[in-house]
């Protein structure tokens, strides 16, 4: 296991509708060192890539953003959720929808911030139906930006996201990729990426 | 001019009804490097109290708690924002209202990641009437947690928020306090720290 896939079984639990809560280190309280070795692996798997910027979303992407952001010395923007926005010719927007919370959210990224001159690394906490990702990516198309590679801390592998995404052709790479969990056990199973 | 009022000097945009866009290099786009010094200026401020947690609220506090808990290495917890919580027994509450979006939000954090052994350092990137920090004050209060600080990116001086935080006795130190801006010139007045 890599570090990644040891502090999700040490720290990880485990909540009914395939809920993996990682809050005590990830999401909620954060583990400072635990999340700069995260924005360490994303540089060294992405670093062969012209990036200038770091796209993510707000809440929970933003340190892994952030830590990411440090190693490449580039800018991090962060797009903001929106129940209901005052589409203005100055934003970018993209309709998603959350697992976790079930409803919808505007996505939005102001015009200022991206644009056909950018090579940009998306990074987020998790990738499950794939649709916040979806969201981001469909907001870098709007800008004609270059969407060099995707980060994710924990994939959802018996969940469709991963599977869209790469079949999008996007270099995608999940630090840890989580292939079933057991309510009753507790037990988590890694997928194998060597 | 301290390097944070040189900077909203520069990249500030001062918009009507008070409103000061710094988004271009700390809550929407982010300057890590800039961030990284607000981190460490926090951590000078208040290195001499014994703080052993970083405590803000989602999403633009998230990235300057990140990098002040770099310095302090100490975990952060953010408290996360609902518009409506099914108050179960495991979480503090409280409720904010946004001055900038004139919405009330409930407040809340893990019962899990505060309580009364933490010594916290509050941290937040605006403090304009005060709500929003009050809320985190009034969470840090029913876990009888310490507030050994509170450190603010841009205050504005010309609202009510830091004169009632300092009554309420609290260490309150502001990177940069407006006193006044002019829409009209773009003029931004500092207060004199010295």
């Amino acid at each position: 296991m890599n570090f990644v896939e040891e502090r999700i079984a040490k720290d990880g639990v485990i909540k009914s509708g395939n809920v993996l809560k990682v809050d005590s280190f990830l999401n909620h309280q954060m583990d400072v060192d635990f999340i700069d070795r995260i924005g360490r692996e994303f540089y060294k798997g992405f670093s062969c890539k012209p990036i200038n910027k770091i796209l993510t979303i707000e809440a929970s992407g933003i340190a892994i953003a952030y830590a990411a952001a440090r190693h490449f010395n580039v800018p991090v923007v962060f797009a903001k959720k929106s129940r209901s926005v005052n589409i203005s010719g100055d934003t970018y927007v993209s309709e998603v929808e959350s697992f976790t919370h079930k409803k919808k959210n505007m996505v939005v990224v102001s015009k200022r911030f991206l644009n056909e001159t950018d090579h940009i690394l998306i990074v987020d906490d998790f990738l499950a139906n794939g649709c916040a990702l979806q969201g981001l990516c469909s907001i870098a198309d709007s800008a004609h930006a270059h969407v060099e590679g995707i980060g994710i801390v924990i994939e959802k592998g018996f969940q469709i996201g991963g599977q869209v995404i790469r079949n999008l052709g996007y270099d995608l790479q999940s630090l840890s990729i989580v292939e079933a969990m057991d309510e009753s056990t507790g037990e988590i199973v890694f997928r194998n990426q060597k």
